[in-house]
């Protein structure tokens, strides 16, 4: 597998990032990834602060190697979650949905490695006037959370790659070694990957969560509730009641009304998979069983390294 | 450049298709881009019977090289068309916008290469079924008329190759060699290019709207009037009174009177870059130039090789 300015910037071996996801990505599948040689990152976004410093401090019982927090920059407890951070002695982060001119100095003079996601060429400059060491561009097929100008990865990365001088890494429809080939021919220096990871058996996802990603087929996600805050889910009974009501014109009151409080953590850990917002990409068509982190890096290295040879 | 199955079906030497465009792409650009050894479409999209028999005998005068006609099946001439296709001695077709059951079985009784455009491997898998010779799969970042469910080429790609034994080309996003490499990693045998030659030298475009085109940045296209068809433009004024009419919750009635008729011809080819419709992909943010066809096939090729080069 080739060496970029990722591994060096990180530590790792392989070019590749376990995203930090919402109620799947703790401390278990951050070590499981770090084990495998890529890099893990344990998703602070549904934690409680205490629950971040457990999760960091289980993460380091479980693997030498080196792992990161990921920061939503919007998050309640964000501000809370910084010095904890620091204390704990996290060497990597990566912040996102927010300005990465708000925690970058900080983590910077504590020796932090930060990259930020971004999902135009445009924010991917802002990163770097803001000292960001590496930016991740992520494209409109990315679960979760999402950018309002829908740039696809296709088109991102590379306008990404000619904006900055700093490393890109992909991410938004990569679950397999084709798409991570592809995210290298468009000038990306690594991929992050989350979909893929929902359905690694350390990924804290509920099973029924994970079944329904590995059944779900190739049309069988959406990006919906632009007005509040876009975010791509699969189409289950919540999701589909949320289409019903945008099309009939809905607008922020009602959307947030019928949201409520708690979806996404009813359905991607507690497992209501009808009632629950199941946050995944559209690459989720193409994920067909649970695998265990190390499977899953080993395939995605293998496959890349078959689809590039495939090409000369 | 390495040569596909594209190749050899369609008797040419890139593995490029200059995609079939409304008001765009001519006898003029199919034949440049022919005599530069890419397949060059004519866009019967927005012409009438007799111009389409005209501008084939056109291209043939201009070019002894291979080159098809891309016919829209819910064109309201198209039944019309077919006969004049046949009669001309057109050698490949490519057909879209409707099921290719309508009319492979006549085209390939006359022995005419077909191939069809898609946006869902299912439906790749129709067209497989119907006889088709090979399946364009177009993503959410392409330009003009768009599907549905809003796979990006990125996600599509693989999982139309995983559907079908056909060759796919891929199609949406592709518009330097970076992303030609990157759709070949992806298992695609040929790409599709459109947008890039909507500011071809040779297209039919309005020099204003070719202008509009090179000028545009990452973020000025996007995907509207979803109720009626999905459509990709370029956010100019007539586009952002669309934005602002389905941000109020329009209905189709509302907007279909908002889009009224020949926006699309108003703006592309009569040149009034805020009244008309500019169909357009999101690549376009990467267009920095109007070239001759023969031009940005060396480019494509040229780039292609090295972005494939630095892979391994």
């Amino acid at each position: 597998m080739r060496r970029t300015r990722v591994n060096e910037l990180f530590g790792i071996e392989h070019p590749i990032v376990q995203a930090g996801m919402i109620w799947v990505s703790g401390a278990k599948l951050a070590a499981a990834a770090a084990e495998a040689g890529a890099l893990g990152l344990i998703g602070a976004g549904s934690m409680t602060p205490e629950l971040l410093r457990a999760q960091i401090r289980k993460a380091r019982t479980l693997t030498a190697r080196p792992f990161g927090v990921n920061l939503p920059i919007f998050h309640r407890y964000a501000e809370e979650m910084v010095p904890i951070i620091l204390e704990e002695g996290v060497r990597i982060v990566f912040t996102s949905a927010g300005s990465p001119k708000k925690y970058t100095p900080t983590f910077k003079a504590a020796g932090i490695v930060v990259a930020h996601v971004v999902s135009t060429p445009e924010l991917a400059k802002k990163c770097e006037d803001a000292g960001v060491d590496a930016v991740v561009a992520e494209g409109f097929e990315a679960g979760g959370h999402n950018g309002r100008d829908e740039l696809t990865t296709m088109v991102l990365v590379p306008q990404a790659v000619d904006a900055v001088k700093l490393p890109v890494i992909a991410a938004g429809g990569i679950g397999d070694g084709r798409a991570m080939a592809a995210a290298f021919a468009l000038g990306a220096e690594g991929v992050q990957v989350g979909s893929r990871f929902v359905c690694a058996a350390e990924s804290s996802a509920h099973a029924a969560f994970k079944a329904k990603v590995v059944e779900a087929g190739s049309t069988d996600t959406f990006l919906v509730l632009k007005p509040i805050v876009p975010v791509r889910l699969i189409k289950n009974s919540f999701c589909r009641r949320v289409l019903d009501i945008e099309a009939a014109g809905a607008d922020k009151e009602k959307l947030s009304e019928l949201l409520g409080r708690g979806r996404a953590r009813l359905g991607m850990l507690d497992g209501d998979v009808e009632e629950g917002e199941l946050e995944i990409g559209q690459v989720s068509g193409l994920i067909r069983d649970v695998a265990p982190a190390a499977e899953i890096v080993r395939r995605l290295v293998e496959e890349c390294r078959a689809a590039i040879a495939s090409l000369s």
